[in-house]
């Protein structure tokens, strides 16, 4: 080994989920959402003359649309690159105690990576045997909290008055609640960030709003939290949103017919694939997202991924303790989700 | 002041160059370029269906086209969200030593940004007289090295012996060498990373691309040290650069003879207006990139800022030592660099 290489940040890094090149696959891997974004994006032609200028560094045009959206003030919004950026923006500004951060054992799998990366001492707690997140276990002494809410990859939601115990027990520390999935199922946390100012509620437009290849994610918080993570973003890179991003996130918000329509699709598809897997013996966690959580009795989960993948069906496997029985789907269209039964019911 | 906000990492944030919004202005303050990209980039339809997946996370079409542009293998490519996220991500990764990283005085504004946000101990350089670095000065303890070549806002170009000196002089550290600029003149330290394990380039697609507005950059250097840049990236966000970005950046590289088309173009008006400067009393480095750094004997260099601004020339002006009497104008195009000679005239 160079002596140059004592001084690089080694990690193991995160392996993103598979995305394989090629059309021929039915893909239920990453819970992207089948239905495309909005016509008011697909006819948008780009301006390609104005690629040449930088963009707004403060995206100020999405800020103000996703404000608008939600009813608040635009100093209440912070965007990134994807709910990934925000995520790891707010744990680099807000989790600097020697104390542990706090998230379930069965969550996320990017919580654990951020924190290693950043030498932010954590402590995972078990969720309990139905997979809940257990509120009275995060009433600890601890340097921060975070948590998707529904979380991931159970499909799970848990009740808001939870979640308020959680972020009501801990004022000393910021409580960052990803809700990813929160529009397929639950009630949001923003309603409490009036209430609590330790309380930042993170989203992304990669799943309900159909936009995963263009990476928009967005946090609401109280005005000084927002303030402290423009702050790093603005050290760390002014110009992260490209112009597509922001023109073509503020077209994605302003069509929210649309967007509902495409989420009940999904939610209805759901339900319907979740008893079908029901049907064909499996174990369905109660899913608010637009995957879900199965495990079968007989077969097992790792045997199940492999015969579909071989039959053009990539759903998800993860190879950890406590759901190495499980597969994680992502719901597709009405039809995806029929062939996806139809090779597990040959499989089973 | 709440408990919550002592675990907060303050830091002072970057300001950015002025982004103003409407169209009467002359924009000479962030050294776009005029000419917009390559009409291959124009004529592409935005696959909008495409949107609702995730990119590679690899972005490989992007890093294959930069790597057969230059002649590389592709694992000695690395792309990030403008050289800003490839720079960030780089002193992240290779600037951990307890001994302080060296950079110029007078240098991109970034570098002591990042390295007080990423608590990384700095040490600064002055550059001479003639505001040239000077090598030998670099042959001293340190935990890295980072200038950019050519040198921001000077615009001077330091000659590759020099730049040999300063990598073959320190080869327990990494030397990052940004050629933000080196396509508008001046020769790149490119040719030297099979020479050099520990020699990282660093270039970006807003400038000689004119695709300010998409963000893309990428670095260059040996297999060993893009695998490392590869790990923290994908601990950090395994989708940074969005389909758009992957997409247009390679019809981008594709393009060559439009590219060196405009960089000639823009190198050509460089000149020209240099030599209007000089004929107004301007003292003007050597320029090798695609903008001048001018200061005048009589009026101060505050004074035609805000004078020309209010005549809607929009330049950069620095209130920093040793270079607060200095202008740093864009080159746009032959008649927008009359009007701003125009103007400056009729402010002396």
């Amino acid at each position: 080994m160079s002596n140059w290489e004592n001084n690089i940040r080694k990690v193991v890094p995160y392996v993103p989920g598979e995305q394989p090149k090629g059309n021929n696959l039915i893909k239920l891997n990453t819970n992207e959402n089948p239905y495309g974004p909005s016509p008011k994006v697909k006819e948008k032609a780009l301006a390609a003359d104005a690629l040449r200028l930088y963009p707004d560094p403060a995206a100020s045009d999405l800020v103000a649309a996703i404000a608008k959206y939600h009813g608040l003030s635009e100093d209440r919004v912070f965007v990134g690159v994807g709910s990934d950026d925000v995520l790891a923006m707010s744990f680099m500004t807000f989790f600097n105690s020697d104390k542990p951060i706090l998230f379930p054992d069965i969550t996320y799998s990017f919580y654990d990576v951020w924190a290693d990366m950043l030498r932010i001492p954590y402590e995972t707690l078990p969720v309990n045997d139905a997979f809940e997140i257990v509120p009275e276990d995060y009433n600890k002494q601890n340097g921060g909290i975070v948590f998707p809410n529904p979380n991931a990859p159970t499909g799970i939601y848990m009740p808001l008055a939870s979640v308020r115990e959680i972020v009501s027990k801990n004022p000393d520390v910021i409580v960052i609640v990803d809700e990813a999935y929160i529009d397929f199922g639950g009630e949001s946390a923003l309603s409490m960030i009036d209430e609590f100012e330790n309380l930042l509620v993170v989203r992304t437009f990669s799943k309900s709003r159909s936009m995963a290849g263009l990476r928009i994610g967005y946090a609401m918080g109280n005005p000084v939290l927002i303030k402290y993570l423009n702050d790093v973003k603005y050290s760390y890179n002014s110009y992260t949103m490209n112009r597509p991003s922001i023109e073509l996130g503020v077209l994605s918000i302003q069509d929210d017919a649309y967007f509902k329509e495409t989420v009940e699709k999904v939610i209805h598809t759901r339900e319907r694939f979740s008893a079908g897997l029901k049907e064909l013996g499996f174990t369905v966690l109660p899913s608010s997202t637009n995957f879900v959580f199965a495990s079968h009795k007989k077969v097992p989960a790792r045997e199940l991924f492999t015969g579909a993948r071989e039959r053009g069906v990539i759903v998800r496997y993860f190879d950890k303790p406590r759901i190495d029985n499980f597969l994680r789907i992502s719901i597709g269209t009405d039809e995806e989700m029929d062939t996806c039964l139809a090779v597990l019911k040959e499989l089973l």
